[in-house]
């Protein structure tokens, strides 16, 4: 519950829907209406659904300002008499009955004519045409436009290990957004399974209709075995988004902050708090990038070259970071830093950490839902700062990236995403934001600023043709 | 080649597309026109697709009337001055450029208010809904409404084994017709497999976002091995198309067939040609709705019990059939029989042995795209007579059954589609033909018919009710 009432925060209110069925007999509308108000509600719309003799069954949609709310209202009308509540339902869930996406044809089927064409006999002639030359499958295919969004279900979220079913909603969702914002055709598969191998087989059986993977919320250290065989063995994108989404956007915001700041990437020292596939990932990009000075801080410590981990990426981790070897917890290693980077948990980094960093500290504070220092602590001593959170300045959020990363590499038939490509769309991203934009709260371009799809498309198509992954040129 | 232009006929000619590069200091738009039209095209339509000094490009569609005249016009112009042939597309490969569907949102993401419902932080609610009540996953994902489209592209119409790209075609007008017939949201999937335990293990891992599997398309035997493991295994309708889908319609035609000889299920013989996965499947529909005398027949001959065969799915046939124990060729046992249905080779059926069939013979021939007899070898001496062909009268085409049967089967969210909902499918398919409509020529519905899907559906959700394999009771 507190989770979930956290969650309904920040959103400004939220809507839920009353079905009530009232014996108007009994009690008059203007009666429950009334107590709706008193409860805290605020009524916005009424259907009624039947209204047949003495009973009538309305929807009241009310805005609530959080859960204790919706108690409050539930509670105070089923003290009515006359009325029984029938069903309370949420917008969000609303929004949400019977999926978020469908599939439609392109072109209808009215007649025999039609029917022949894109179905038997007809089809024929473009499955032979295929058979004959299988790069025909991305003129005459939905291979062309489509990416599979895929988890495993086994780190959803803040929510953890949730299973297929639960997973569902968002890679839904992210299905949509791939769509809504870069016209993208996406479709969510979640498995059944969270066996490594199984995971891999599967993925490169169903590889044939997509022109590229998006990986989703899988745990690691899995994620990474995953990953890795799948951009071997497939020749079309595979791009664990939670990785590498995330640090595309990250590495983003830090090329705007550190223009803010006036210092360069190849001086800095970078702390990273939380070595999980995000954190790898943000480090491996910053390493690409230039950055000289990173370490890596988990539950053990700093990662130290030498020491021997039982997590092989750790150990891949601090032989290519931690130039100075620096020993001991993040209290130890954050002092003098010029950035944190945090992807670990709430509350971990305190006010006296930031205040014995460098002159000018940027703080990414990105553990979700609660940062590892909240903006209003540090605001006062911060140059720059972001977080995961919608409700801050800055929001670090992989939906930046992934729509216009898999646009561009779908329009290039780009056999795979490589690093040359994850530093173009950080590029890309960051131009968004103007010089004369640019300022400590805004460091990072909106969601819904349509420019960055098309700013991604253009600097990522080129990577990929100069590092001579893409198949095609496309046009424009 | 002739294979496609067999398949191109029975059209009704075809439409091509020519882009021409003329240089029009050389030749003049009025002499490439003529060229066309001498050469036996029709031209329909011009657009001018780039107009620039002397070079002007245009897309010129022609209606041809069989690939020779393609051959002729190409040709023609390919001798022509001043005139270059950048490329020759025809209608059927234009209406498959970038594939046939598309995933849709169903609600619009014009905000961060929207954006926060259907994906985070608002839809970590639904997924934890769903993790408590997986049920739930029926009315808040897209399970309720999405079927897969599964083949391993190893059977695929009659061009046998063409693999996973080049199947794509027919999976995608699969999942048109799904969506246009009868409302189902359906995606295509094909294998890079053909392997049956990788085949079963990726379905299965894959199966969470699905309310049904319509497996299609995948190569006899393993395609009942793949079938009978999976309807044990999951707790959604796996239905194999080429098998179950051609049974119903052969089951619907046979209905109707026998109300015009007067004839009665029990007492019929049936000679059922070419013992694969669908006519195992028509045989075994036949058996559930009383047929007691069936004589299989493959290239053995018939199959007799007792004898012993390779293939175990035979074993099964002898015993369950056959109960005269009829020994020799299909001219020996066609003798006397009332109805033959044929799912073999083009051609195998003699004048002959229709004439030795009992009074008022039923053929039907579906062999594809030859079947095998001609009606107009046998019109004068047969009763009724069906094809697999849309340019003759009563085509057995499956998607009269695939589209209803599925909805039927989402909506009453049945576990499986067993015996009663495939009898009562065919009934419904049999019933949208009146008594005053009902001849030899007219014994099954058109796929267009907008009855067949209410038909099946209303018809279905009462089988699967009275079976005891529907969750859930619908509306209407």
């Amino acid at each position: 519950m507190e989770k979930n009432s956290s969650l309904g925060n920040g959103l400004g209110g939220k809507s839920i829907i009353l079905r009530l069925e009232m014996n108007t007999k009994e009690i008059k509308f203007g009666q429950v209406a009334s107590a709706i108000f008193e409860a805290g509600g605020d009524m916005v719309a009424i259907d009624v659904i039947q209204a047949s003799g003495d009973v009538t069954v309305r929807d009241i949609t009310i805005t609530v300002t959080d859960s204790v709310d919706v108690q409050n209202v539930t509670s105070r009308i089923r003290s009515l008499k006359g009325v029984r509540l029938v069903n309370v339902s949420d917008r969000t869930f609303l929004m949400h009955l019977g999926g978020k996406i469908e599939i439609q044809p392109k072109v209808p089927i009215h007649n025999r004519d039609d029917l022949s064409r894109v179905y038997t006999p007809d089809v024929a002639r473009v499955c032979a045409a295929i058979q004959e030359d299988p790069k025909k499958a991305y003129t005459l295919t939905i291979k062309r436009n489509t990416v599979a969004v895929i988890s495993d279900g086994s780190a959803v979220l803040g929510l953890g290990n949730i299973g297929p079913y639960a997973a569902m909603p968002v890679m839904e969702g992210k299905s949509m957004l791939f769509k809504e914002l870069a016209g993208v055709d996406s479709f969510p598969i979640c498995l059944d399974t969270q066996d490594t191998e199984e995971i891999i087989a599967c993925i490169k059986a169903l590889a044939p209709a997509f022109g590229g993977i998006n990986l989703e919320d899988i745990a690691s250290p899995r994620c990474f075995e995953i990953e890795a065989r799948l951009r071997d063995e497939l020749d079309i994108p595979v791009f664990h988004d939670d990785q590498h989404g995330t640090a595309v956007v990250l590495y983003a915001a830090l090329i705007n902050a550190l223009k803010i700041v006036g210092k360069s990437l190849d001086s800095i020292k970078v702390v990273v708090c939380g070595i999980g596939a995000a954190g790898v990932a943000c480090s491996k990009i910053l390493l690409a990038a230039g950055v000289k000075n990173i370490v890596g801080v988990d539950r053990e410590g700093a990662l130290v070259a030498g020491n021997s981990y039982a997590n092989s990426m750790w150990e891949w981790y601090a032989e290519h970071t931690n130039p100075e070897r620096l020993q001991g917890s993040l209290k130890d290693v954050i002092q003098g830093a010029d950035v944190f980077i945090g992807l670990s948990a709430g509350g971990i980094l305190s006010r006296e950490d930031v205040q014995s960093m460098a002159d000018q500290p940027i703080v990414f504070a990105m553990a979700n839902p609660v940062p590892e220092i909240k903006p209003e602590e540090v605001e006062d001593i911060v140059a720059v700062m972001a977080t995961g959170r919608s409700d801050y300045p800055n929001q670090i959020n992989n939906v930046l990236c992934f729509p216009g990363i898999f646009r561009a590499a779908l329009d290039c038939r780009a056999t795979t995403i490589n690093e040359e490509m994850k530093l173009a769309a950080a590029e890309a991203i960051a131009s968004a934001v103007s010089d004369e934009e640019r300022n400590p709260s805004y460091i990072i371009p909106s969601v819904f600023n349509q420019n960055v799809v098309k700013a991604i498309r253009e600097l990522v198509v080129k990577a990929a043709i100069d590092s001579g992954v893409a198949r095609k040129i496309p046009r424009e």
